[in-house]
């Protein structure tokens, strides 16, 4: 892998390292109203939805913004201003979206689950069999805050057995793991452009059932996060109704092409289970730990706890490894303290190798010897 | 001028031509939560207050979007839930703020001029005399539906002597137009990377007094777009809530050090009206008609009204016009056929003579001899 710069190897869950290609695709002015860009607009929104398996039964309608703004605006269209939703919680995101429920004002509930414990699917169909008045379900694919993965299938199951309707947010996980609408009944996923697309930061969108958004007009409480008006008005003509980021979406047009010829969510999927895979096992040997044992972990960020030993200065560490061209990420968890190295971008083997060499060096040099998980505090 | 590609030039009112600097400026990756990112977020916040003149009284908040998502998170922000919002409307960006309003639920009037007719600040004055429920009033400054300047100064003046709170939507007119808090008074000036700072789109940003941002937690109808809580994260930690557009933020902090050394606000607004008179002056040589006097034009975008000659069939024109390397933009008028094409961008003199000679070999291609105004069906 090269991104043929000195840039910093983003070791990230997003903004990520990216091809040097998806960035040159930026190296050009687009007309949003343009016929070139309605056509590259049109190639987007198709390819995602072939990617969610969504053709036929589900559109794809993009949003400006993060990934946190086409989440907010998927619940804010789908759910009805008397509906109620049930959030799936084991971490920072899922938090996130009961917290958008209290702005939007719509009846909201949770049900929470230790960060590093995955979401219970039969403990999900009592609780929706008990409250008839909760008509959607809500849940994170991959939890970034820990990276642990949610059964989607079976949390499919049980939603749809139960009639409610389910929205994933599959944000750091969309096109490295595999989400079939064919496969798995969801009425909504969220996913964005910088995540494992490998596009730059800009863009989100959501993979939403067709017969489901039609009847979703004046649901939402923002003209901006409005999907029902967005993907009305894309339809019209092809145009976004709010100016585009234009350049974003070029990169994000290559990026696809890029994902396609690597081999689509499989050959992607292996790219990150290696880089996982080659992460976990060279900081153990040096003995760092994991939160999550090896059948939570999804293949997109890994936590590690952080090491007993007061030699280990975090900033320090973080500091030193960005020096040498790596930069790691902070730790989210609540449960213990603890760091977080990612596996997704345009990186492979040889970056993963060098990130264990660099943490080798530093924590040698910072006189580190007992790697042992620091208990909370 | 050159961007040193072979792309269009863009005389549209944005997303619009770039340097190839600023576009260069893209080609790396960043880290979101890394110093480096948080360093260039700050020195752009920085940059945008002082073009402002808000230094000392006001603060800059960045949202990621479009210009349309500032300006509702800057209403939703700062409009009590009880407040009611005034908007002066003399175009479709005025309308849109009426339509946000009633996304929002929140109590709003309007008072309407016709789209060739500035907003007249004395009826301003006299309706807010007579209305005291009114808190807020709003204002775009320069409509890019028809190219219009509104009388800035005289309405800051009517709405501070009536103690109201203005909102400046400054879109395409902020980085060429002055605008200065210390000689307008207003609360909130709303603005984006891609107008007239020439950078890429993205990211829009609103000026605010501090001593009003400070009162308006728990205003917000959003979590994405709630610039309280923006404010409050950035400066706390000099991080984002929500992933920010790295590349497009990199663009900007590039285009803002090239705004500065074209001389600032004079030196960019002296180019552009350069470019609207060469365009002016070279169309009317032809025969073609502005829909606005001299005196109410702004050097953003001309609005021209459609030749009355059957032979003029717009598609044909911008489809040729564009085969020749300028894009120009469809009209948005209700009160006239019309077409616009815009001054602003990496375009100099040259450009405009070079749209020019392009307009006058694809009417002659066409046919076209009457060049009059067509009269609205």
């Amino acid at each position: 892998m090269t991104t043929d710069n000195r840039d910093p190897w983003l070791l990230t869950p997003g903004p990520l390292t990216t091809s040097l290609t998806v960035k040159q695709a930026m190296l050009h002015d687009w007309g949003s109203r343009d016929v070139r860009f309605i056509e590259m607009t049109a190639r987007i929104r198709s390819s995602v939805l072939a990617l969610a398996g969504g053709e036929g039964t589900h559109v794809a309608v993009p949003l400006q913004g993060s990934g946190t703004f086409i989440v907010e605006a998927t619940i804010a269209t789908l759910l009805p201003r008397d509906g109620k939703l049930l959030v799936l919680v084991n971490g920072a995101y899922g938090h996130r979206m009961v917290k958008m429920c209290k702005y939007l004002d719509r009846a909201c509930e949770f049900m929470e689950w230790a960060e590093d414990v995955p979401v219970n699917p039969a403990e999900v169909a009592t609780h929706l069999e008990q409250d008839k008045s909760i008509t959607h379900v809500a849940v994170v694919h991959c939890e970034t805050t820990s990276g642990i993965l949610n059964p989607l299938s079976k949390i499919a199951e049980v939603v749809a057995a139960e009639n409610r309707s389910l929205l994933i947010d599959s944000m750091s996980a969309f096109g490295a793991l595999p989400v079939d609408a064919r496969e798995i009944h969801f009425d909504a996923l969220m996913a964005s452009s910088n995540k494992c697309l490998e596009g730059a930061p800009g863009v989100g969108f959501a993979i939403i059932r067709q017969s489901v958004l039609e009847k979703t007009s004046g649901n939402s409480h923002s003209l901006s996060l409005d999907l029902y008006d967005q993907w009305k008005a894309l339809d019209a003509n092809g145009q976004w109704r709010f100016t585009p980021p234009t350049h974003v979406l070029a990169a994000l047009d290559v990026a696809i092409a890029e994902h396609h010829a690597e081999g689509g969510v499989a050959g992607r999927g292996a790219r990150y289970a290696d880089n996982g895979r080659i992460l976990i096992e060279g900081m153990r040997e040096m003995g760092f730990e994991t939160l999550l044992p090896d059948n939570l972990q999804a293949p997109i960020i890994i936590t590690f706890h952080m090491p007993e030993d007061p030699a280990f200065d975090f900033g320090k560490f973080y500091d030193r490894l960005a020096a040498m061209g790596f930069v790691i990420y902070p730790g989210k968890l609540t449960v213990a303290p603890s760091f977080r190295m990612g596996c997704i971008g345009r990186l492979g083997a040889d970056e993963m190798r060098g990130a264990l060499a660099a943490v080798k060096t530093v924590i040698a040099e910072l006189g580190v010897t007992r790697l042992g998980p620091l208990k909370a505090a």
